[in-house]
């Protein structure tokens, strides 16, 4: 069964606002089976929604229309549907009983235009809403569905997962959909397509998708079964395959953020981590420590911006900065190592570079970042160029410094990109 | 004008991802008189996605196709574009040099599949992207226009701003809308709609909406008009009322960030800043040197997660941390004090609080957060009790410490909040 879901509001359709409701029913349609195919936006007007409408019931099994079921005169849905499938509307009395209760409990009397709130679509039932004013409707014929669900989320949410999955489970055919997420780092999405697409091309399912993030390469699979059981099959099998393929690569199949991969390595092998950052100016630190519980194996670090703070706080010496100058391997090393000693932790990291847009030169141009790591046996360092700007550069550097404490911690070098 | 947006790419109908770029496109847009009437999102599904550009182009002035034109196998929106206008492909060779060039630069080699890239419709032209591989295309007959845009938002913004734009202006009729965005802190929602609501409800044009973003407050104001003069006056007279009476709440009326204003400040005084940070983990740090060209008046800082980095770098007596607990008013201030001291800056920020979700107890629990300025004349500190989670309650701590340096900078003292 594939849905489609039209959101309808205005709002939607300026730069401020964007539907997020869609991100919560795909998640529940997922669960059950459903795929969603299309997702529509279409502001207070009558006819584009009426045309919508239309061409969605047509081509899919599943409609879903969110929003416009307000008490003013720019909510049209009802009237458009009502429009689009052919059909009359009527007054529901009880529908009527229910908003005056919801008044009166309130201590207010409820207002004249209420009573479009009251309207129902010939042959639809009516979708309980104990969250607010407006009920929701479900029509369903030769085995389609259209269902009207008002807009504020928590009204949506609870609706939909109470209500309408336990009947849409008894409509749709029985099936499910799972997926997982294999998230890289330290590749770019060419050199990983060229190895992974040889391999997820031979399946048909599960379905590969392969995304750029900030210094961050994904490959999504989407897998379905009859069950969970015969979803999951395959899932495992085209990840196993891959994870093999692209094994250092991959940081996480579960989820977890780089940081919380390298947090949860930390933990497990007793180490703690201290950061001396120059062009990635708190970045660093704020990823860290944006992982709960990260207190435990985080001392903390030193924004050294000011050379003098590479001095004071970190003891790089004034004259390895002067000969070598700031953004070398020699200061990388040396804020690395002077961190780790002044924390006593068993791992420090030094990253120092040139972030832009101004600063560079011909010798030393924007981009280049210098990322060295000290462990207990020593520091080594990675010299990198990375396109972009300010942002992009400060991210993969960051990005860089903690895939090479998670390859230390993994027992698996950093090596210079494919 | 009217345009119609689709977003392309099978990664926007999952429940983790979701189309932003068109949130961008429909703000320059509005700027030029464009309204976004539809926007679709399909998956990477070849028949789809062809019937959905057909119809746009059926029933729209202008529309704009994002994404789908990287380099592997599921990227369609070359092919479906061409075929929703009865047109053929050919290969660019200056496209394919521009993409060698740029793999070059970086030490790599094209990939093969790379060339998939250099493909143009017949009879559009290109539209160069200067910070990707995959160049744009522009179609353009009988005052209609049909684009396609890769999705990276980094590459599309700057292609769409600095090429689309001024390209559509010769082609749109003329029209202006106009938009302003005031942006506060230090206030609730309602406190600052009890304020502006009174003004702003005199007005039906510009249309205002008050919005909310993390620590931060928003008044969207938006105007119509025949042409940039007529759509400005009334924008003009409306933010000047508002700007009165919200005053020193307002710290931005032209984009610019709290950081970027801060750091403006800072410059004009001839002034320096180092902070010392605790729960916001180099959030604050982060921040400041987001800014290009921070580096001129921000010495760096200490992310002084462990109590012995409080004590090592920013020299808190131990003894102060052992009576009066770590997140207490006594050592937000001797952070602030010791850091400004320590860096010989103008100014010292220290931050010390309970972010959660551990560490809160009934006396400090989570969400206390202590926020230190120090000056020449000495320190103050607010002591503030942020509700939400870990991510929230670092952002309004970092968010409070740049508020207090920018109304000490200004001349306005920070007050308990209203």
């Amino acid at each position: 069964m594939e849905a489609e879901i039209i959101a309808i509001g205005s709002e939607l359709l300026t730069p401020y606002r964007s539907d997020t409701n869609s991100l919560f029913i795909t998640a529940q349609l997922n669960e059950i089976g459903i795929d969603v195919v299309s997702k529509t936006i279409i502001g207070d007007e009558r006819e584009r929604l009426i045309n919508a409408i239309s061409l969605a019931w047509e081509r899919s099994a599943l409609v879903i229309l969110i929003g416009g079921l307000g008490p003013t005169e720019d909510d049209l849905t009802r009237d458009c549907a009502a429009a689009a499938l052919g059909r009359s509307l009527h007054i529901d009395q009880s529908i009527i009983g229910t908003i005056e209760a919801r008044f009166r409990s309130r201590g207010l009397r409820m207002a004249e235009i209420n009573l479009r709130q009251a309207m129902v679509i010939d042959g639809a039932s009516v979708i309980e809403n104990p969250r607010g004013t407006a009920p929701g409707l479900w029509i369903q014929t030769d085995g389609k569905v259209m269902m009207l669900l008002p807009g504020p989320p928590r009204e949506l949410c609870a609706m939909f997962e109470t209500q309408c999955i336990p009947r849409l489970r008894e409509v749709a055919p029985r099936s499910a959909i799972r997926t997982r997420v294999l998230r890289m780092t330290g590749i770019t999405e060419s050199a990983a397509d060229e190895i992974a697409a040889p391999i997820y091309t031979r399946y048909a399912n599960p379905v590969t998708t392969i995304l750029t993030a900030l210094g961050e390469i994904q490959l999504h699979l989407k897998s379905f079964g009859r069950d969970e059981a015969e979803a999951l099959a395959p899932l495992h099998e085209l990840s196993a395959q891959l994870e093999t393929a692209l094994g250092k690569y991959i940081f996480s199949t579960t989820g977890e953020s780089l940081e919380e991969v390298v947090g949860n390595l930390l933990r497990e092998h007793g180490a703690a981590l201290a950061v001396a950052e120059s062009c990635t100016g708190g970045l660093l630190a704020q990823r860290i420590t944006s992982v709960p519980g990260s207190s435990s194996y985080f001392w903390g670090g030193v924004v050294c911006y000011d050379n003098t703070a590479k001095t004071h706080c970190v003891g790089v010496p004034k004259e390895l900065i002067e000969s070598r100058g700031a953004v070398s391997s020699e200061v990388a090393s040396a804020l690395a190592e002077g961190i780790r000693r002044r924390a006593g932790t068993t791992f420090g990291i030094g990253i120092t570079g040139i972030a832009g847009p101004g600063g560079g030169t011909a010798e030393k141009p924007v981009g280049l970042v210098y990322i060295a790591l000290a462990e207990p046996h020593g520091a080594h360092v990675l010299e990198r160029r990375f396109p972009g700007d300010r942002e992009v550069i400060r991210s993969q550097a960051a990005q860089a410094g903690l895939d090479m404490l998670r390859r230390a911690l993994i027992g698996s070098k950093s090596e210079p990109r494919p």
